[in-house]
């Protein structure tokens, strides 16, 4: 994994070239809202897997759809800050959420520029007419999931019956299908033929899957001072993830964390789980699914991208923060 | 005139045909939420304009496009689901808004869901690949206009001194450029020439404008048992409307109506503004607009479709609601 992370780097630098090209210091208070979030930083991953992808299919072709990975962080970025209005929230990537520093007009409005501005920039790729209009399809179905998603985790805040079936639909829409959309759009522009698409959709699919069962990992484990995320918020929301699942399958109840928790009562919390066998088994269901999006790109040549996305699946599920 | 309303009253059986069978009656919360106003009725114009505009171009193409003229309704349908819940309101189209129905972030999904099924439907339209995707780069262009005008229009309700062209370029914005894509996109998907492209671009561009203007002197004119609406709640709420401005350029105070009206008090504005010459005046502006829009169009050969266009122009400014 040593080539992974001066790889990620360089795509980051690429895409934040684009993003300030594009993006930022455009006149208008409606311009400056939508690029507030997206040059905040983050760790440009959909665009990764994009550009990798499509070399992975042939190699050299990334350099002509960097528009594509542009889109891809743009419409993950659109779906934050339409999600950060819904769930109130008002700290993202260390900055001020977009509807609290401006309004939820305004909010609603900056998610709505960056949702057609994706589209746009994906048209602007270098790459043939069909495989295009592909991309595009894949893009739209791949927003209106999101957004089913969204709807679905609001709604498991009403219940504390949620099935594991349950969550990992929601979390294959939420957060699993951007990333096959992203690996199965760069394997599209890049000419790859059916089979390429969807060995690559379907690994972005799992390994999507996996960053967030992992994302629910690391709110319960990891110290705030590394994740800079409030720990254990998901515990004292009581909120339905893997874990909470897991747990109530074996008769434990994490309902009663739903409340102010102290480091101590965090670390009875952890105690009790690992106790259980729920973390391991958490963590074993998220390394299956990497497992199995790596048995999905194996029918690609050997390269030195697919051996990034393998890379990039592992270092989702063992990343700490 | 008398060939346009049953050719309206056909197009709008078959996209609400088109929307029964991809947007009513699906499964789950979201697809009812989404599906909530699209289903509410509307004259469906942008459609009507779609369909003219290839059959225009060339004749008998429309059939083939019929998804991008549901596209276009989607897209409209999705900006007002986003305005309502900027502007709070609660009807529209005689039926609850979607978030007052069901609640804001259900409002902000069944928006963005329909967002992407507009461009996923414009995705199946039988044409080429090429003007497919000068379709789709024109609707999101549409779309990144339509949230700008959209701020702007907002930013006007905190200020008295809004111009004539600050107003015009608003109302391009939030209204014109969506009339202008909706033909656009017809003549681009039936294979017209950069010229004929451009020429109803500018046609649908115009007849926007022309249609909002006459929407505001409606609020003014028509009495609310015929428009449906609350009459004279531009007056009322101060609002920066080309009535409003001309009104000041004539140096008549209309902000003295920012307050409940009784009919005597309509009565004696719409007075006021008849005697200086306002209502004449923006009512030739918009008959203006219309004489331009035939104008781009007088270029293409004549047909009945060119003909129901013109139509569809002069409607907008003639209407009473």
């Amino acid at each position: 994994m040593s080539e992974l992370s001066p790889y990620l780097e360089s795509v980051a630098k690429q895409i934040d070239h684009l993003i300030d090209r594009y993006f930022v210091d455009k006149a208008g208070e409606l311009n400056k809202a939508s690029a507030h979030l997206l040059a905040a930083g983050g760790k440009r991953l959909r665009p990764a897997v994009v550009l990798l992808s499509a070399d992975a299919v042939k190699h050299g072709s990334s350099g002509e759809i960097l528009h594509a990975a542009l889109a891809l962080e743009v419409t993950h970025t659109f779906t934050l800050i339409h999600d950060d209005i819904m769930d109130d929230d008002s700290l993202r990537r260390g900055v001020q959420t977009v509807h609290t520093k401006w309004d939820m007009p305004t909010g609603i409005l900056a998610g709505d520029v960056l949702y057609a501005r994706a589209f746009e920039h994906l048209c602007l790729v270098n790459a043939k007419d069909d495989a295009k209009i592909m991309a595009v399809t894949m893009l739209a179905r791949a927003c209106a999931d999101i957004c089913e998603g969204q709807h679905m985790d609001m709604s498991f805040e009403h219940r504390t019956d949620v099935s594991e079936g349950e969550y990992l639909e929601m979390v294959r829409k939420k957060t699993g299908v951007l990333y096959a959309a992203a690996a199965g759009i760069g394997a599209v522009l890049a000419g790859g033929n059916a089979v390429q698409v969807k060995a690559l959709y379907n690994f972005g699919l799992n390994t999507g899957i996996a960053f967030q069962i992992q994302d629910d990992l690391i709110d319960l484990l990891t110290p705030a001072e590394k994740s800079g995320k409030d720990r254990a918020s998901d515990l004292r929301e009581g909120k339905q993830t893997l874990i909470m699942i897991k747990a109530r399958e074996k008769g434990l109840d994490l309902l009663k964390y739903r409340r102010e928790l102290s480091c101590d009562d965090i670390e009875a919390a952890i105690r009790e789980l690992t106790d259980a066998g729920v973390i391991d088994e958490v963590k074993k269901i998220a390394a299956g699914l990497v497992a199995d999006s790596d048995r999905h790109i194996s029918l690609l040549p050997p390269s030195k991208e697919r051996q990034l996305l393998m890379d990039i699946g592992e270092f989702f599920v063992t990343r700490s923060y």
